[in-house]
């Protein structure tokens, strides 16, 4: 909007956004600082999300690397309701890192999942979540898998906890919640970016008794990563925040990884945390290391590297819970 | 997933993902043809984008550039349900292109808003949407807003048609379009990368009467653009596409929109046509030439340009309009 075309003095001097400071970083790179009036959020999410990066994410030459958010709109939007200490006592674990596999591939039929996840259950794992390219398809729909997996995990007895992959419209996510509680299911993933962030902060306001771990397909690249789940995500109420670590398949840094876990982490304006789920090719040989750069309030998330064990999985699975058990905690 | 830890010979050759081709275009970029499954997407738009550009979005060197369909699938999402000749009649056209403003800058109160929509109409503009940004904001909140645009278009007699910017979840757009029809309006806008894809989906199936204008907010630009706006947004039901003109202010070239425009309106396993409209940063001197560009299945939309002009605005708007019913379509 060109800003002569404005003729009401409220709008140029309250609402119109303003380029507080550009500064030359180097290498033909700016870093602009813009101030924005909360108002034009009108305390909705989707809504913040087009204020901060809506036609901007069509510049590709554009990177929305942090935003200041103002304390009062922080706790508008509420943040998680669980966190780390709810995630550690519902599965009897005391101060150290969670341990957490998935279900795949797609294409296996209900059964064959939650035979996986009786696997990784003997191994002792704390949270098996599905594959989130795992939906409502018709080789295994989601109220069939849900079922197959919980009950076979509660004939078990195991204190694991299965995280079910949401995914549709708001109110198929809604319909998939209730079936989930109804089979004693309090934990589900949701992909913020696909959902979109107004219904996945709806469904978090929503089930105050569920805890949602945000998954990151869709996510991108071109807002940096602290930003969008270590504080955006997590002032949505994500309990957890699913990340690619550095050295596996994605392209994160290690830097980019500290930054988010610690964003997630940090006290602010008075939120629960994020814990964070680094994940995306992991091995039980990097446990050590992982804890070593993340430390103790974490998820780590090993899907593939145990799988690939086929009929050693739970051996596998155990030599990976045994790690993070072992590891010498503070 | 490591193919080698699928045990299930159906997943190998049924699900499981192949790629077909990879082939070096030079200058260190690749294309890679990619097989995948119909199956996998469960017939849901949300599943649709997790599978084409799910995880493969967070990798910043990977662009989503073009995908076939199978016609049964575009098929099972329907399309739009108008088109241009539906938008054509509903403000007495004949055949030529549409013209379009905005109502912009957010801030004002609703009053102000029904004022440049009246300045608008009396120019004969044929449509008059919000800017993006108007959401539900204090300032001018949805249903007073759409009340008194309305109820002022009412009483000024004009065929111009008002169409308001949807926000929040799907609930919330819910209730905006059941608002919205209250007040006779019967065209509406989405950002459907904010609101979710399936929640989009969900909006048009359920409102056959609605006609849907899909805005580019947060879409980025590492999924194509004729990709995006003119098979992805059509397969869901968008009967006209907001995009950024190339020579505006966004970086769009010219090839770009020329295949953006094509792909929109290509003749396509059964489907209407979504009507482009080229946008951001347009002027009435630029109509021949966009005509000339485009062809008349086209809705040009010029916001700022028109608002600059103020206290003139019908008149800069009539000359918009006029310049668009002179051009000599063939």
């Amino acid at each position: 909007m060109p800003l002569e075309a404005i003729d009401d003095p409220f709008v140029t001097s309250e609402i119109a956004g303003r380029v507080v400071d550009i500064k030359d970083v180097g290498g033909g790179v700016f870093e602009a600082r813009i101030a924005l009036a909360t108002e034009t959020i009108g305390g909705e999410a989707g809504q913040l999300i087009n204020m901060l990066f809506g036609n901007t994410s069509i510049h590709d030459d554009v990177l929305l690397h942090d935003v200041a958010f103002p304390a009062e709109l922080v706790r508008t939007f509420e943040g998680p309701r669980h966190g780390i200490e709810s995630l550690r006592r519902r599965v009897g674990a005391q101060r150290r890192a969670l341990t957490c596999s998935a279900l795949k591939p797609q294409g296996l039929p209900a059964h064959a999942l939650a035979a996986l996840a009786i696997a990784l259950a003997r191994g002792g794992i704390d949270y098996v979540k599905d594959d989130h390219g795992l939906a409502d398809q018709s080789y295994s729909p989601f109220a069939a898998r849900i079922e197959a997996i919980a009950s076979a995990l509660r004939r078990h007895g195991s204190l694991t906890r299965y995280i079910p992959s949401l995914s549709g419209d708001l109110d198929s996510m809604r319909e998939q919640i209730a079936a989930a509680r109804n089979v004693g299911i309090d934990t589900v993933m949701v992909a913020p970016m696909i959902a979109g962030l107004s219904n996945f902060h709806r469904l978090v306001r929503e089930h105050p008794g569920i805890a949602f771990l945000a998954h990151p397909s869709l996510a991108g690249s071109r807002i940096a990563p602290p930003l969008l789940f270590g504080k955006i995500f997590r002032m949505l109420g994500a309990d957890a925040v699913v990340f690619p670590n550095h050295g596996g398949r994605f392209g994160y840094s290690p830097e980019t990884c500290r930054a988010l876990a610690r964003t997630a982490l940090a006290d602010w304006h008075g939120l629960r945390t994020s814990v964070p789920v680094p994940a995306g090719g992991m091995s039980t040989d990097r446990v050590r290391e992982m804890l070593d750069f993340y430390g103790a309030d974490i998820m780590l998330l090993i899907g593939g590297g145990l799988l690939s064990a086929r009929e050693r999985l739970t051996d596998v699975t155990a030599a990976f819970v045994e790690a993070v058990k072992a590891y010498p905690y503070g």
